[in-house]
């Protein structure tokens, strides 16, 4: 960050922050750097790094003025202790967090390790709305869609929203020689019937960009001569629309319903967790696109289908997304890549749209 | 057993034979006194109970003729070490065995474990048309039919035959927020879709008798946001018809089979466990039916859902099953029981039975 021409900082929690000097208005421009156990070498970093250049060009080229291009790397995005900890720290969003009581894995808590790494858990970066004019978060898209359409450029439109449901079926184990079908209580057979119904249920009542996810089934006791006395399920969804999310938990709720009217196996239906989509600057979006265009690169104006530190920042300052094709859709495995090309593509189109917002290009007001 | 009036023998695999004396005509009735772990006290041993108190009474009354009644129990009938293996040992279709291979769930040799009980492994206990003129085995039903229907009785039609398909799909991990649902080779919801067809297709398919169950189902990774990579199910049923069988294997087959044409998820369906039905001696049923009648008890003609000895002896001599109610279905667990009314009806129900055979009342002839 030094190299770069910034004032380097690390606050009590492992955020680290690149600011410029002399300047009262900027462009922050940042992701993360902590990864997910063996994930690959782009995931977070490229955005920081991209910042890092935006900001050493910007030093280099246009130093005197009053605005610069702030970096940061917020910390623990992954959530090996908690997820979206460093931005949701620099947005004052992290309430009461008990650093004793957030265990990673392991079982370890935040506080030991925080010590360990000579941090005291105090938080003095913070986000600043006087100062920062916007917050530019390029990312791999972690997904096909780019690499599919041949668009080195996605233009975040916004990060869905996500639901997940949680399924558990209660019958009766019995011997599956010796009793008769229609004797039968088995969780197993209901939970197969009901998820068949939801999948067809969500492929007629989902939106275009809808997608959804049975990631896990176990049976209880699990043996192939028993019936099954339990039977559970977790089931998520997303999508970039609070109105669509809602309309697929009460399919989800009166799925489980209509069961538990007809059938001797109870159905137990919970939604575990429920994060609502953020919608991107559209200005900035704008931005993006015609800084592509200039570049002379053809983007996608697509969803993110994770979560991200700009979803955090987007309710305090105006921020947008830029993501660059991942080569096989791969992520969070070691062999993540993204061709040469479409990094420095997404470099000079990222840096082209900070220059615009401090030029006053956008309707992004200095 | 020599309580009973009957000579003691033990052969090498632990079969416990009583064999009547002075006798060259008998009547072989008994079952196992091996349990599950955890396994109640009538599975099995109930069978040879009645054997020794059908000889005593025979011993005490009928004495001094030249037909008697001969009592078994079965060793490893529940498959500790390998399913039905004294009664195979004793008709003789045990095959070659190799006992330091054959091993328990903890990895113990029935080589070791006959080496410790003092045995060795020499089958001089064997099935002898000339003398055994039939074989009677009672059991307790281990379902619930019999209590629901109020019938202290079961005459066993058949045993039934068992297959076990084992069903793996391969398709694709993914992350489930960013891949579109077009783009996904989904092994969990190919399951979901093809388990649901096949529950379908066996309700509409199956015999009135015919019994099956999806008792395991595995995703893997197993993870509620990443797209099902692998999953598989075991799929077991069984009917006392090899025909019904037949016809519901290839209804298995044709499924995976119009699965794969269809999907860029691959069905693969593989037969890992078959067992043929057997029919239990009509004669000897008939028998059972109007013992019963004498008795003033009522019968229900059901199939064995479960394997037993019986089925093994079956090939080599007129055969027949007795089954008493098991209390709200439950076998295999401590709390197995049976109305001690229903465990007297049986004994004089089988010694009643086993007086026609030995005085020429039955189709079975001396």
């Amino acid at each position: 960050m030094q190299d770069a021409g910034l004032e380097a900082h690390i606050d009590g929690l492992g955020n680290v922050y690149g600011k410029a000097k002399n300047v009262s208005r900027t462009v922050l421009v940042g992701s993360h750097t902590d990864s997910v156990p063996e994930g690959g070498w782009l995931d977070g970093a490229l955005g920081v790094v991209y910042g890092l250049e935006i900001a050493r060009v910007w030093n280099e080229s246009r130093a005197g003025g009053n605005d610069g291009v702030d970096v940061i790397s917020f910390a623990d995005e992954e959530g090996t202790y908690k997820g979206l900890l460093g931005s949701k720290a620099f947005c004052g969003s992290l309430g009461d967090l008990d650093t004793r009581q957030t265990v990673n894995m392991a079982g370890r808590s935040l506080a030991d390790a925080l010590d360990e790494a000579g941090l005291d858990g105090r938080t003095d970066i913070k986000c600043d709305p006087s100062r920062h004019m916007a917050f530019l978060e390029a990312h791999v898209e972690q997904g096909p869609r780019l690499e599919v359409e041949g668009a080195p450029i996605g233009i975040v439109v916004g990060i869905v929203g996500i639901r997940r449901h949680f399924l558990k079926f209660r019958g009766q184990a019995d011997h599956a020689g010796t009793t008769p079908m229609k004797m039968r209580k088995d969780a197993g057979a209901a939970l197969i019937r009901l998820a068949s119904n939801l999948l067809r249920g969500f492929g007629d009542n989902g939106a275009a960009g809808t997608v959804w996810n049975i990631g896990n089934v176990t049976f209880t006791p699990g043996v192939a001569n028993v019936v099954p006395a339990e039977a559970e399920f977790s089931f998520e969804f997303r999508d970039t629309s609070g109105e669509v999310l809602a309309r697929l938990d009460k399919l989800v709720d009166d799925s489980a319903e209509a069961w538990n009217r007809d059938s001797p196996v109870l159905c137990e239906a919970r939604r575990i967790f429920a994060v609502e989509p953020v919608a991107m600057n559209s200005d900035l979006a704008t931005a993006i696109g015609a800084a592509a265009k200039r570049c002379g690169v053809k983007t996608l104006s697509i969803p993110s289908g994770a979560g991200h530190d700009a979803m955090v920042v987007a309710a305090h300052l105006p921020t947008a997304m830029l993501f660059v094709p991942s080569i096989g859709g791969r992520s969070h495995v070691i062999s993540e890549d993204t061709a040469e090309a479409d990094i420095v593509a997404g470099a000079e189109v990222l840096a082209e749209t900070t220059r615009m917002v401090l030029d006053g290009e956008t309707g992004v007001m200095q």
